[in-house]
């Protein structure tokens, strides 16, 4: 399909450009940037919200979402999801969780479902699934649901794409523990402990309220991966401790949830949080504010991506390793000196 | 410490030193590339082998490596580990592990443990983790194990900086299955069965074994994570089908270990197929095959690296992306059109 034909279908809402569309950006096919491109001047027209759900293996995030769907579609949203298992292939997470999605979904123009896998290197994957949501709320989905596997650190940058992140806990493996020591658990925004049928639910309750306790006494919040800036948050943010001149800000206590995502309880009230988040990321100026950092954070990647692609393609780059390889095999030069003989060259112009 | 301080104290072989010099490269501190380019020219005059222990969480790989150590330190070589979890913290697995192998080994100078966490971003995790491999190496250990938790392309990323790789599977969580499907399992040179003693021992066994069967009968092997090339190895590449003219050539059939880690059964086995393994890497000349892939990539990620860091704090383009923001917020532009411009004016020249 030309890439005309693409940004054509695309316009038109038709579901075979919209597939073919992800498929490029996935893929970084030939004009791929020209199809974020076009995505990026639709986003302002559409309200798509995107709702980061995240948890270790076993949690129930599929069930949970194969739930959310329902909730939503039945309040007449268009809801898309993307299912991202970037930790290993032993979780089975995405596949197989889209699978069973599919099949119980898949006849609904209402709702479209796309599982990434991990593709190459890891780095680029919580970029790619920004983009891919880019497209996705382009076409007109109203809700996003990114559902990852795993709460490392690529799940966090991934979920960091979205507006409102859920981490899906189960009682019984001490995952509150562990997520504490980790300090992982911070960047959520609203928690659900699923299977909250199970013993052990309360203990799981009482473990993140007093980490979220321990957060609210500690004004400084961790907000972004790039070099681990930490800035202060909140209303009196750059005040003193006894000059109150900042006008009152809402704030926002991230709710505990249970669920039992395989009898559907407890579901409704998740909806009715995350729009209780959605309306005080509007009313405190945050929507904008993650908005704009994304932006800046996608620019950063963008340019990145363009330098890397300029140096292997068309800089002589590639020549000086291979003309130096023998010195770095035999240690007479390092892959450093390498490094920095290529960077001298590109510096001052020396391109082929 | 300062960077001449840290080199001596290299020179000289001081622990001190070694911990400081693994500080300073993990966090790529002033003067790492000094520190690495010293580490390079004394690698051609050690022996170190590394070995990569990879698997799922809950596999062993832990007790594993600790009677790796104590099978290695028997046979008189100093043994380090570099322990990587690069997955999750549900995992726990390399700061866990790392504290039980260092209570039980810490007293011999023979042994030197580090674990790495995930800091930041993954991507740079398996340059990271060689280097520090490179830095260990270089300071006199003869055996390197890297130990990675969990089986996705991370992981393999990371293993592939090592000579050999073990992959720890164990039965009865469908592993083999699994790894199957992902196409993983692929890039181990010898299999572990742990936890033989439990039943699905043979099960896996014939899983792994078939796959094993599939994959000689397949003259395409994967090679690299770079551009997903593919080639094909082995005598004949390259030679058409009736053209006998290549000598024979040493060949590695993967061996399938059953070891019971925490009995310590099957591990002079292990360390048996490790010492074979490496005599059909020298024999067949794959070693310096190995050798020399893993510095052209170490290479062009080192370029990645100093170009990136050339971006970002000498020419124009933070400041080029902070004036269009408003612009890109607004749909006027896209990221992509100011990546665009920024590679344009790097590509000309224009630096400030």
């Amino acid at each position: 399909m030309h890439i005309e034909t693409v940004l054509n279908g695309l316009e038109r809402r038709d579901p075979a450009a919209l597939a073919r569309a992800i498929s490029l950006v996935e893929n970084q096919r030939d004009g791929f940037e020209r199809i974020l491109s076009y995505a990026h001047t639709r986003l302002g027209e559409t309200a798509a919200r995107r709702i980061g759900i995240t948890g270790p293996p076993g949690a129930g995030k599929s069930t949970l979402t194969e739930r959310l769907i329902q909730a939503l579609r039945r309040e007449g949203r268009s809801v898309a999801v993307i299912a991202v298992d970037p930790t290993s292939p032993y979780t089975g997470g995405a596949l197989l969780g889209d699978r069973i999605r599919m099949e119980s979904a898949s006849t609904d123009p209402g709702v479209f479902i796309r599982s990434m896998a991990t593709r190459g290197s890891v780095g680029g994957l919580a970029m790619t699934t920004d983009e891919v949501a880019d497209v996705v709320a382009a076409f007109g989905f109203e809700r996003i649901l990114i559902e990852t596997v795993g709460v490392g650190q690529t799940e966090l940058d991934i979920a960091r794409g979205a507006e409102s992140t859920v981490l899906v806990l189960v009682p019984e493996s001490g995952d509150g523990i562990q997520a504490l020591k980790a300090g992982v658990m911070e960047a959520a925004d609203l928690y659900v402990i699923n299977k909250a049928d199970r013993s052990g639910a309360d203990r799981l309750r009482q473990e993140i309220e007093i980490m979220l306790g321990i957060r609210r006494g500690n004004a400084f919040r961790h907000v972004g991966p790039h070099h681990g800036t930490r800035r202060r948050v909140g209303p009196r943010a750059g005040a003193t401790d006894d000059a109150v001149t900042a006008p009152p800000q809402p704030t926002w206590e991230p709710p505990v949830l249970a669920t039992v995502a395989t009898a559907g309880t407890g579901v409704d009230e998740l909806v009715a949080a995350l729009e209780r988040h959605h309306a005080f990321l509007v009313a405190s100026g945050r929507l904008g504010e993650r908005r704009r950092r994304r932006l800046v954070d996608r620019t950063r990647a963008a340019v990145e991506r363009a330098v890397r692609r300029w140096v292997w393609e068309e800089t002589r780059a590639e020549e000086v390793i291979a003309a130096r390889l023998d010195d770095v095999m035999a240690a007479r030069r390092s892959p450093y000196d390498v490094a920095t003989e290529i960077l001298d060259q590109i510096r001052t112009g020396v391109t082929r």
